[in-house]
């Protein structure tokens, strides 16, 4: 009678962490969007499984809640993290309208740890995380968290940078950028991180404004101070700097 | 003859994943600080070890990458992950300096993730990372980016709160972000995330500024869409709101 929110990670597989791994074994159901569910399915083949598609975030919530309150220890599975932009604060919302249940949040490696990973080390110092999709979002605050992090030098991770019916946000949004950042500034795009076709590109900021990516593509933007290192995206945190 | 830069976790054990996992059982030798070492060790017994002491940053990442060019496989491990205030970025800085070599980069569960975990699900909205450290980074510097992030009304999760040398640095913080933000907002923070002695905690801003912590603590303060749901920390992601 319980729902525990699992990271996957990027990929799944190797990416889980321990706990992940326990807590998937441990449950009697598992609930997640049909693509994130064919990931585990590898893992756990023996399981139960209820998954739903793209935009049923609502639906698979309430199920998992309402699973749990038959008695039943239900897991929820999100790609990443269950916590960044994944499904721990609908659950959260969602069983508020029921009788109280036990949740758990595991996490999992996020997008912006996976994708860094794979570009070098961007994220050594301060960052900001900033989702490009404004179906929840009014695309204004997305435009004012764009200028605002490019005014605090963040290096900037772009989550859902591109879609069908969103092909010319990355544009608009390195535009923002480019108010306050230089043209030459290093960036970076990784794609499908952990799963088969993964790739990793490094780039300047003028060129990535002009570059098409998709849904399965993490964006990365340097601060003024990352640099490439034999074709790595590195932001140093200092330590050479301070010891001269 | 390679460096991997391997991320824990939190707590290790656990919180490993199977690609960190399988990478420190493939090395020859395991250098890092001394705590992440001894977490380490208990999983792997068996393995050589290479310990230094807290800022010993630099001769940690050349030791490694010195051992790597005499041909052995060595990891070097970081407490959260690997890359996000970890030693990813400083192994390459330092491998510059001598004859190539290969480097990966394994990422863990960050703080900011595994904190969230604990609190409810803080960051499952745009965020912004920051660390209070000015050991390397100059003060002035911290505060505009703390100044921004409020304005941009990201979520805001503080690394290295505080320290024996710093201990009105939480304080100057929310001093700053108390100038944008109410002081209602809703905050939290965990201390020993993964480890012994775990605890998580909600508070508002205003008590968080008169809220003495310590190196071991990180700290989220909300947005202002960010609520507390029996006792849980939560920004929503806008998905009930969407649908009705």
């Amino acid at each position: 009678m319980k729902v525990t929110v699992i990271g996957l990670g990027p990929g799944g597989g190797a990416d889980l962490t321990g706990r992940a791994r326990e807590a998937l074994a441990a449950c009697d159901l598992i609930v997640g969007y049909t693509a994130y569910i064919e990931l585990v399915k590898k893992d756990f083949p023996e399981k139960e499984v209820l998954s739903t598609g793209m935009r049923r975030e609502v639906d698979r919530c309430r199920a998992a809640v309402e699973a749990a309150l038959t008695g039943r220890d239900v897991a929820v599975v999100c790609s990443g993290d269950s916590g960044v932009y994944g499904m721990a604060g609908l659950v959260y919302e969602v069983a508020r309208e029921y009788d109280p249940i036990d949740i758990e949040v595991v996490p999992g490696i996020t997008a912006a740890c996976g994708g860094a990973a794979l570009l070098g080390a961007p994220l050594t110092h301060d960052f900001a995380v900033i989702s490009l999709s404004d179906l929840l979002t009014p695309w204004d605050l997305i435009e004012r968290r764009l200028s605002c992090a490019a005014q605090a030098d963040f290096v900037i991770c772009l989550y859902n940078p591109s879609s069908h019916s969103r092909p010319d946000y990355l544009r608009r949004a390195c535009g923002i950028l480019l108010r306050e950042k230089s043209p030459d500034t290093v960036c970076g795009y990784v794609r499908n991180i952990g799963r088969e076709g993964e790739e990793a590109h490094t780039l300047t900021l003028g060129e990535l404004r002009d570059t098409q990516v998709d849904m399965f593509t993490t964006v990365f933007i340097g601060s003024s101070k990352t640099g490439l290192l034999g074709g790595k995206m590195v932001t140093p945190r200092g330590y050479l700097q301070r010891n001269g």
